[in-house]
């Protein structure tokens, strides 16, 4: 995207962070010397990647470029959307950023932790803001996601119009306001150049269900149920929290709340308006011991089975205000997402232990539906916008390219659509796309204040150590000599028990010794007598008890002591 | 069950390794001085058991009681039903191991590998046979599940006959024998005291569909294709095997084999008779490569993601003999098993950057079904075996809760269902049932070749080192002086990369000198020393990156050296 890569006048599409496998959700449009980006998300990281927080994108190709940044506009406030944004301005002057009104409360409160406050300027957008820059003009429509305040991004540039959806589903009778179907429709009438659509349910052969519907069905299980109800859900999910509110309304419950998200979630929520109720509807943990069991519903965090979180902690019964009682119903409002499958097992188990009912999402109790547009939502989509090209965007590979043959179906040319890896540059101009190249992209791992100071090596080490653990070995000898010391000081950890292991310990302790002793007669150099030691303890433990822990010998050339 | 728990005349029912959650599949049955164990399975750890190989049962009731012990006898030849039985050998004494021909074969193989083949007598047992010991008479019941030669099990005894299903469903179209359902419903009418029976499939509210339909299924689907069917499934599972060779030939296609486990599967089931076809229908490598890809099924391991096995090594192309060919369509004839979500996931994604087509099971395809009965199959059984007790084994806890109910459904009383713990006994005499106490029982770690010498703190250090690395502090001192002898020497590993961040290991160096040079003024011991140092560096790095290490101190008293 730099000179070489896009022509004059040419309109660049650059996926930075694109594909769920590797990044989530940052993309770049240039025209000349103006760049506007979407969104700013951050990847948790796959179980592999050892101590890791978070994954985001390498942002180098926006450090090299940023004096052409007009701004960043966020879709919503989902984390894989906004997360990026701290570990971004830390490395890039982004002027301003555009986000909805319940997006831009979750940015400030970020920007606050991260002391950041000041590094940009906060622009809230509305449905019908247009910003305009010298080249492109930034519009908005409505979508419905399961976070309030969603939006699809239309970007008129000379070469013609994008649209980029964000995370969106179809919902006819949504919470809140339904998505902007007739400014899509104008925007697909007037002629999109290039649709960019959420391809995170393109595996689903559906039309996923109606927020609405989830309100029913759970108001129908809180009828049923006698004794106390928790509830748990995803926090930024408002509209399934105001379902809950409205359920325990209509069978006298008064609500509790636990867990930090959510408390912080119904706070904002309250505050800007997405939940509405009388305040006498919350209780505190004072009213909630003295309260009829059958009047009570404690909405908590922990749907994903996550250690620390609320439900986790009520169902261990290491929860210090709150534990099961026998004849708790506990509702999951929600459904794995991949990879949860075993801790929210897990956290059933313990709950079913204690004594509690529990009821989970599945074709029977529709306690949850998916925020993401299914294959006749995506349909939907495609026919309203009606590009002439096609970029699958969110979600992993296999669901892009489903989503591409998706897009084929509805009447997009096969050659029009364009599946792009993190870092290549989709080109338009008025004779037409091209694919570009390549800028520098690819993950870098965030762990504790660090950007990027991990790297693979690193990671390796990590998993060695958390396999078999490691055994540090030093010894002093003396090199003018030639002689050993002392007896090696051995220290383990993560290895085995050294205090139950100690006929392995003096084995290590004694070979060393008499290794070290014949070496040291030869001609080598200390790094080279280290490389052999360390080849040597390994094979001696492993043929001992077939583990490999790391092994560190630390050979130290001390002078004798004169007498 | 020690003369404390069982009273004389009384049968001990023990759970050793019941819930899933916790062991898998050791069942234990005595009365008086006669004990028979059924099943001896391992577990595969669960992701935070860092390093560890399997989950094996605390046997410490069979070592305090090998001379009461009369024999093994397993259901079927699956690894959590057949895994333990080398660490069990290795200490406990048990005179004879009882299994049906194919599950033999596969425990012949397994006591070949740990030199343990002249430890006990190894007795095939088939449909027919009878076992009878002094106070117990063991007879079989032929059941389906998902591999070869899966027999229940009853035990005849002084106070009732039990009935042990090992894992099973019901199918009416198997591939190979029928259940004997005849066989059940005597044992029925004669009745039956107490019935423990498969739980893994609890939670399913069905009937599992016949294997038979899900071979019409995958001979529909390669009658489609075009280009070479590469077919990923369980090694075990041999009757799936048996269907995939018989859509080969349906479809004048030869298979090549790759993958170890498919490979040894395929020649014990040829061997056996379970597999059966033409020589000519496998081809090798070399033939693999002349052929036309229309007449090629290639069947392999790795349905599950498995990073090692066959499809992941082929998807990700660093198979040696085999990669994928645009237009190759890759069959997985399997479900994930929880937490194997996202690695599968990751070989799709692969499989379709390849330009491989890829048909996973769905309600659409059925590529697959289950080996456990689900809730109907569930209650056939419990209508079938009429007990008067009901015990629910296998699966986890709130799969066994689940089933317990289904058995009230089905007229058990809900005091004679009894869901046991690890390590619980449950005591029947003629006046009935009661949980006579319990025995010493848990999780015992394999890694290597050690058997349960990994602890707690073992597996939390890795869980630190897993993290964040360590760093080892090493620094001489003289002590008689009360010097820093000279700079210390810093290591790491997994925690940052050294040689990219030389401030940071100046600032520790620097620091812990000047540390030590104040404390060792004071009069502390090196034990306290090492403890302030680890703290004072444990808050300085975190201060400065936000990471804790496991830190290391090693303080060396060495003499000065004489000038």
């Amino acid at each position: 995207m730099n000179q070489k890569l896009l022509k004059p006048n040419e309109l660049g599409i650059l996926a930075l962070g694109g594909l769920g496998e590797i990044g989530k959700n940052t993309y770049c449009f240039q025209y000349n010397d103006e760049i506007i980006i979407i969104d700013a998300g951050i990847k948790f990281p796959e179980s592999y990647l050892l101590g890791i927080d978070y994954v985001i994108p390498d942002y180098q190709y926006l450090i090299d470029n940023q004096d052409k940044i007009k701004g960043l506009f966020i879709t919503h406030g989902h984390e894989d959307h906004i997360g990026g944004i701290p570990f971004l301005l830390k490395q890039v002057k982004v002027p301003k950023i555009y986000a909805g009104k319940l997006a831009m409360g979750m940015i400030k409160n970020k920007l606050d932790e991260h002391r950041l406050s000041k590094a940009t300027d906060l622009i809230i957008y509305k449905d019908l803001d247009v910003f305009t820059f010298k080249y492109m003009k930034i519009s908005f429509f409505r979508t419905n996601h399961s976070i309030p305040d969603s939006f699809g991004i239309a970007i008129e540039t000379p070469v013609g119009t994008i649209c980029h959806t964000g995370d969106f589903k179809f919902d006819f009778t949504p919470i809140g306001p339904i998505a902007d179907f007739s400014k899509m429709a104008t925007l697909g009438e007037k002629g999109v150049l290039c649709l960019l659509s959420d391809s995170t349910n393109s595996e689903l052969p559906e039309f996923t269900m109606s927020e609405r519907r989830v309100g029913e069905s759970i108001k129908e299980i809180f009828r049923r149920i006698t004794g106390r109800v928790i509830v748990a859900t995803f926090a930024s999910n408002i509209h399934r929290v105001q379902q809950i509110v409205e359920a325990s309304i209509a069978s006298n419950r008064k609500i509790a709340v636990f867990g930090r998200s959510m408390e912080s979630t119904l706070k904002v929520g309250l505050e800007l308006g997405y939940v509405k109720c009388e305040k006498d509807t919350f209780i505190n943990r004072e009213q909630l011991k003295i309260m009829d069991e059958n009047q009570i519903t404690i909405l908590c965090t922990g749907s994903q089975g996550e250690p620390l979180a609320a439900l986790s902690r009520i169902a261990e019964g290491t929860h210090r205000q709150i534990s099961i009682i026998p004849g708790d119903t506990v509702i999951f409002s929600s459904s794995p997402i991949p990879g949860n499958a075993t801790s929210i097992g897990n956290t059933i188990n313990k709950l079913f232990r204690a004594g509690a009912e529990v009821i989970t999402h599945n074709p029977l109790t529709d306690t949850h539906t998916s925020g993401h547009a299914g294959q006749e939502e995506l349909k939907l989509m495609l026919q309203l916008i009606k590009p002439k090209y096609f970029m699958p965007v969110h979600g992993e590979y296999r669901m892009q390219k489903i989503h591409a043959e998706l897009a084929q179906l509805c009447g997009i040319k096969p050659e029009n659509t364009y599946v792009l890896d993190i870092g290549q540059v989709l080109a338009f101009s008025n004779k037409g796309a091209r694919i570009a190249g390549e800028v520098q992209s690819g993950a870098i791992f965030i762990d504790g204040s660090g950007i990027g100071d991990i790297g693979n090596v690193v990671i390796r080490d990590r998993k060695i150590l958390s396999n078999d653990g490691l055994l540090v070995v030093i010894i002093n000898v003396d090199l003018s000599t030639k002689e050993v010391l002392r007896k090696p000081i051995i220290i383990s950890r993560g290895f085995i028990y050294l205090k139950d292991s100690q006929e392995l310990v003096r084995e290590i302790e004694t070979q060393t010794t008499d290794f070290l002793k014949g070496i040291l007669k030869s001609r080598k150099n200390i790094v080279q007598m280290k490389n052999e030691l360390t080849d040597y303890l390994m094979s001696l433990i492993y043929d001992k008890i077939q583990r490999k822990p790391m092994i560190i010998p630390v050979i130290m050339n001390v002078k004798r002591q004169s007498a």
